[in-house]
């Protein structure tokens, strides 16, 4: 058997389906370019025919993405399939994912289909995929509370009608490591063709142990293939951490004897981007990624680590892409510093254009602050004005007061489309002032369901405030972010992000978990 | 072997050993408290001879605690050890848990100890502890990167000498659990009285498997104690979650088949506090205690949840805690029924002065914030003027403006002990603005070392804001949390709130991990 772990990203898939998480084209294509930094060796880019947003971003993902296999999910019928393929019709390396429910729960309260039925659609929808794309993968929704007879028989036909993948995913985070394994080992066991797919896991982390059952799929089951995302985004509590799980693989290379093609460096770098991104902040307590995973506080450990780093440490923080804050640039730099340096951190801007309105960014707030940072520099360049098309809502200038035993006051003047407005309000405080004076031009009506602040960089008070603000209209999500040394301006822009993103209207429904 | 598994928490040992998460007595206590509503076997209160400020917290949570045992760590020697038993001389049931490095690479780098003379110590530091308590706990640092046969001998002795439970840590998060697991197997093997002593496991989460390493101690090698923490606070990236590894248990009751006597409604509410006071944030896909552990947010699966729940949850929102955000007093509500949701909400005030001066805040708060929420009056018990034994310095009046284009600034009045301060200052933005000018008096010289903004009630812009503030002066961290509806308020509030922690002399040094 190869000693090749496949790793699968479905952060763009099932991470963006966490309530909150959605994601416009632009961002999905950024965040896609970094997995292929990373490595990974398949990026599963969405549902194609789940909205005519998400057809859009798979096909984007597939233009521009060459290293990367790009996948997209399917449903096991004839339309799914062939939206599926339209989409990654660009792709250099194209994959169909395709599924159907297996367990009986959902075949009879969510599908409402015999199991006859269902095994017969699973059929027809490999033979359909695999007549449009070579690489087919089969997933058994709910595979792992299945009926192991059954679910034997629906995977052999995936395998008879050409599946080169099959996946069992643990879609209710049901799983306990021991027994997973086993599950896959078992079926690989049984199925009498099985040794003609590469076998794979998909875990959710429900119980917290999603990490810990795929590598007992790989280790006793024989998986060969682990579905994972960023942060561990997903469903509620989310899924395999890609970070954690490829961190096992490399540290405890001893035990799982396998290779993983991973750029470790570009993990961190990852991490933030799928963050800032999706406005799901890190926890500092997070494995690899969280700002503690190095830190040692107790006097034992730091003299213990001083003393010989083996003590303490496992791995070293910049295998997985930590660096120091460093001061990078002043208000002295120039066009050529910052365009190097947006080199170095693996930015890549769309234009000529596009560099100057960061540099003029840059420069502005170099006037402000005296020491720029990496991270502000990646906050610079994630301000969605630097994608000029989505700016349908610019801020133009704001003034705020507050007062304790006032009403906090706020005036704001904005750009919508061609037109200038101003407009003032009063609120429980001066950012809700603020974005009541938006509000009362705009009349958006939507929801704010998320408001969040984080300094970007830690260590004085001049660190800048990083502002994601979510909102919900009409079933849609979105989240926008600023970023401004003044608390109440990042807000303001973070709305006015966030208002442009419900402004393009990308018609999109998530589907399948 | 008896099928109760014993559930030890360490939040406020290991946990408060994370950088930047210490607490204060009062803060400790209030925790403790929740501990013991949620039910814990065990409450692990600190590390007595670490600092003055640690062993007071011992002996005040030793003190107030009648239903579980009082734990606190001790080095092995008599000194840790003397001190231990002291600080938990008012408890009602007592174990001191002391602990000694055994890997070839602690004993060798750090404590520069022969594997002789660390046997030795054990067993005197075992025998000593034995004479003051009858319940003792002992730990072999780095037990799981220790040499088997060594550790079977100083773990025989140990149980010889009287340890009641013999813990074994994985203190760098190396370990995969079913290497894990028959570690523990083969110990108990061959030790031959090991029978005499609980097992216990004591995993950290460095490869994101600290919850499936400590559950393969238990079901592959018969341990019968967990060690964890909420939130799975602790050093780096923390340690085996006591919410994930308590819901495992139950939820998988069919393959653990083990009873724990966690009051699990209890979690939520313990997962706030202690995220609350460390400033310590849980992310959204966090495992059970996660805003989206129990959301859905893809069509097919709200489609699947409401057709029958069990397709796509294996646990109840309500049995870990989770309410729907309820509107629960306003502005006419009276004190009585303040202090009933007080109650209801598992909060107990000091005395009646500090209800009343909640109650005040809470009329203040009404008066600016139509609905008030369970999460507000958290919030505002949470905050620290409530206990004004550690109020130097108040909050008195604060007036600030910012315009894009111009300087922000800020007027601050505050008191300092008896004495009234006004300053002002012009910063990057509001908050700093007001942050500079309460220093430009204090000159405390700390330094800001995180700085973070939650809104507490979301679903409209008049929530309130929470800010947190960490300082760091001489060695010393301490977080402050203040909330407003005004973010520049509240991030005054919590910078004066984390000065008064800085201003309480309490000497601490974190110590062991």
């Amino acid at each position: 058997m190869t000693d090749k772990l496949i790793i699968f990203d479905t952060t763009l898939r099932d991470g963006e389906q966490s309530p909150g998480a959605s994601m416009t084209r632009d961002e999905k294509l950024r965040i896609a370019r970094q997995l292929e930094r990373l490595r990974v060796d398949i990026i599963e880019a969405g549902f194609a025919a789940s909205s005519n947003g998400d057809f859009e971003c798979v096909r984007s993902i597939a233009s521009h993405i060459r290293e990367s296999v790009v996948c997209s999910l399917a449903r096991a019928n004839d339309r799914d399939i062939s939206r599926a393929a339209e989409a990654l019709k660009p792709a250099a390396r194209a994959r169909i994912h395709t599924f159907i429910a297996t367990s009986p729960l959902h075949m009879e309260k969510k599908l409402r289909m015999t199991p006859d039925q269902v095994h017969e659609q699973a059929r027809l929808a490999v033979r359909f995929a695999r007549n449009l794309c070579a690489d087919v993968e089969f997933s058994p929704e709910d595979g792992y509370r299945s009926e192991p007879d059954f679910l034997c028989r629906v995977l052999e036909t995936a395998i008879t009608e050409g599946a080169t993948t099959i996946n069992i995913p643990d879609t209710v985070g049901y799983a306990v490591p021991e027994l997973y394994g086993q599950f896959i080992r078992q079926l690989r066991e049984r199925i009498p063709n099985s040794d003609k797919a590469v076998w794979s896991v998909h875990c959710h982390n429900d119980l917290g142990m999603a990490v810990a059952n795929s590598l007992a799929g790989v280790k006793l089951g024989g998986a060969r293939q682990i579905e994972c995302t960023i942060n561990g985004l997903g469903e509620r509590a989310g899924n395999c951490s890609l970070e954690e799980v490829v961190m096992a693989v490399r540290t405890r290379r001893d035990y799982f004897g396998l290779q993983v093609g991973i750029d470790t460096t570009q993990i961190v770098p990852a991490s933030r981007m799928v963050s800032q991104t999706t406005g799901f902040v890190v926890q500092p307590n997070k494995a690899v990624v969280g700002a503690n995973a190095f830190a040692h506080a107790s006097g034992i450990h730091q003299d213990g680590v001083l003393k010989a780093r083996d003590t303490y440490e496992i791995m070293r923080a910049e295998d997985v892409g930590w660096s120091a804050n460093k001061i990078v640039l002043g208000k002295l730099s120039g066009r050529n510093a910052f365009k190097q340096r947006l080199q170095d951190l693996g930015i890549e801007l769309e234009s000529e254009a596009d560099i100057n309105n960061a540099f003029a960014r840059f420069k502005d707030l170099a006037d402000r602050k005296s020491e720029i940072f990496d991270e502000d520099i990646i906050a610079l360049v994630g301000d969605e004005s630097v994608t000029p098309d989505a700016e349908h809502y610019r801020l133009l200038a704001l003034s705020q007061r507050s007062e304790m035993g006032e009403r906090p006051f706020a005036k704001v003047a904005f750009a919508m489309g061609a037109d200038e407005f101003r407009a003032e309000a009063y609120g429980n405080g001066p950012v809700d002032a603020s974005l009541k004076a938006i509000e009362s031009q705009v009349k958006s009506g939507a929801e704010l369901v998320l408001y969040s602040v984080n300094a970007i960089t830690s260590g004085s008070t001049e660190s800048q405030g990083e502002v994601t603000v979510r909102l919900q209209h009409g079933g849609r999500v979105v989240n926008g972010v600023g970023a401004d040394p003044d608390i109440v301006v990042a807000s303001a822009k973070a709305y006015l992000s966030a208002l442009n993103k419900l402004h393009s209207k990308v018609d999109r429904v998530a589907a399948q978990g």
